[in-house]
């Protein structure tokens, strides 16, 4: 599959996380009596990937997210000379989603882009007042286990075609844990996709939604190479 | 499999699509303390799909959408010689759906058909007020999406066997975000079948969802050609 | 496989249905604040099926209702020998987890069975007080189309080993759409299991929940058929 | 595969199920207006299994849970000498996944973990009064049925590689039925993980879901025998 196929596939698919995960917060979580919450929001996510790995894993892999790359990166899935465009590719999909979003949203009276616009943030800007340290914790130990899901899952010996399935329903269940500490990230390209909108607090708290998930994709990448040593 | 059968298949399908999701959203949505709400809904409407996909899939294919057998069309992957056939069996399963719905509800006192009876609109009809220009571009982007959905999960090299499921929550996934938006067309049968008993408002706005679910299945058809192109 | 270990597979799957779809709305719909509602009391029957038929699926089939055996007789795909034999073990599985679910229930202060304890009814017994023409019409295009999705997603051409998840998903997707209307039955044994304990109003409109679910599934049976017909 | 790795394995799984299980709870469960409610714990706990069985199935059987263990010795399923370091392993990635909450927990303003922690209970700690009787039987019974669903699907002639699906939205399912009852265990290592760090009532109670759990799965084991009897 040529490189160029493989980044559209990227950029169609943050773009539809973004879209997706995030459009279904602002556009539909607070809706009067019949809002979808939390839980709504959680499956959203998770929708938005068990969608596209049917749709396009096949073409790139379907990561989707920076952390992911890396993390497949450190476990020996991944080669080094597609990490920094398929990272271009997420973030730049991710903004279009959230172009495509704010268009939407634009549309309806007292709509305001800084109220969050489903940004990531910590202490006064976590969604339930969660401190820098716990959202920096829930950040690493989220995405490693998300980033041990993908590898396990996507392992040979694991039963073929369900992965999809796997790492799709794993984000909805990162989102039903961490969604009122830090809004939830795991993913840099969704955090800076609406930061840009926001264009405030969002932005200024970005590094930790940078750094708390790829550290804790590389530590996955690290930790999984221990279940595929050789055995005697 | 003979025309005949295909066409019967669309049209309980079809029928099923519209009485298992309009269903929900009129009998079940609003119920005090217990309703279903959005998350109900979506889930129903996604679930018409993917229980239809695995009973009727290796009979007709299971479009139970003018947009998306448009979409197959453009994508190279449905004949133009059923696409007219395959229309008005979605169109007609459709009504005859919301007809049993017409009855189920009648059979409550104060049911009344004019409110809404789950149709599909913008502006003062859209259910949270969103402009017509929002709500053009969620049933463009959203049916667009749908397709590329489509067309990936079933293409050769996807998993065999689990479209329906990536198919289905798909529209799950759709309805959660842009629910409060147009309650969620991407389907013009379906819009169709429900603006016929709500006979006024829903009738004046149907324009706009055979267009915009048309043109985004149009592009998704174009766009994923390019996944197609042979490589050297 | 004897028909002893059919029968034992069909009691104890019944058993579990009664337990788990109408123990989840006795016990837990509505919890204050964080109750499942109508949303979790579907998920909650359909996973009852969904899990069973991946468990005893190889063993009886897994209908666990009198009218999807009588619905798969009429389609050619279960023997008139073992009919009275299985409607009777599901009909008595569903007591023995009513008589459970009694036992639970009855260890909280202020348990009244007789309020209703989930039992199915029509008119002034129906939810939200839909007519009995509103419940038979349910009932029996609810159970025809289950029927539906049973005798397709389990035919040879369908991709194997996904009928679980399609039938599970099916009787979540029938509860979400009628629960207010008939609190949901298109299966005689579950309507019977509750019905007993309920004792008075339950038992006399119990004739609907036989009759309904059954017409349904006999005309599935016949109108499937069609799909089955040799072609030249 | 060694016994180190799968002993890893358990511990990470173990410690997954009760920092996403019992997280969600303690995270989101109550949040208002948007919070997820028992319909998102009982998400979150089955997904938790659903994710590890497909990432970790292959490496440890992902039993995750004591009884789980139990039982499938009793089913001639898991080998004497590995019970005990599995057990081990279980309970100490529980108290891990326990600990991590806790610091996650505790960078939110007026955090009291003696005022729960997701722990299980009867009487008076039962979320909604229900009797040390009830609970007992709830407790029993529910770990049969998970594990007479754990044998069956995982059965050679049941479908392959569906599984997790089954067990996971298995615990799921009995946590639709049962969080207001026990607030559900079925797993000691759960109980014991969180009952640790709630530090009074919780310990008192913990006998109760070692014992209840265990004594339902030693029946599972035996009562699935009579299934795999040999026929003439």
């Amino acid at each position: 599959m040529s490189l160029s196929k493989k980044l559209l596939a990227e950029f169609i698919g943050t773009f539809w996380l973004v879209l997706g995960g995030c459009g279904s917060a602002v556009l539909a979580a607070g809706y009067p009596e019949l809002g979808i919450g939390f839980v709504g929001v959680s499956l959203a996510f998770g929708l938005t990937v068990l969608t596209m790995a049917y749709a396009i894993g096949h073409i790139s892999g379907c990561h989707l997210n920076p952390a992911v790359s890396v993390g497949l990166f450190m476990g020996g899935r991944f080669s080094s000379k597609e990490l920094i465009p398929y990272i271009i590719s997420q973030v730049l999909g991710g903004i279009a989603g959230a172009f495509i979003l704010y268009l939407i949203a634009s549309g309806k009276a007292g709509f305001d882009v800084t109220a969050g616009f489903a940004s990531n943030g910590y202490a006064e800007h976590s969604p339930n007042g969660f401190s820098l340290v716990s959202v920096l914790i829930a950040e690493v130990v989220m995405t490693f286990m998300f980033l041990m899901i993908i590898l396990g899952s996507t392992n040979k010996r694991a039963p073929s075609g369900f992965a999809p399935i796997a790492i799709g329903l794993a984000l909805t269940l990162i989102h039903l844990i961490t969604i009122p500490v830090s809004n939830t990230s795991v993913n840099p390209a969704r955090s800076t996709a609406v930061a840009i909108f926001q264009g405030s607090w969002a932005i200024d708290q970005l590094w930790l939604f940078w750094l708390a998930p790829i550290v804790g994709a590389i530590i996955a990448g690290i930790v999984y190479k221990f279940f595929e040593t050789k055995e005697n």
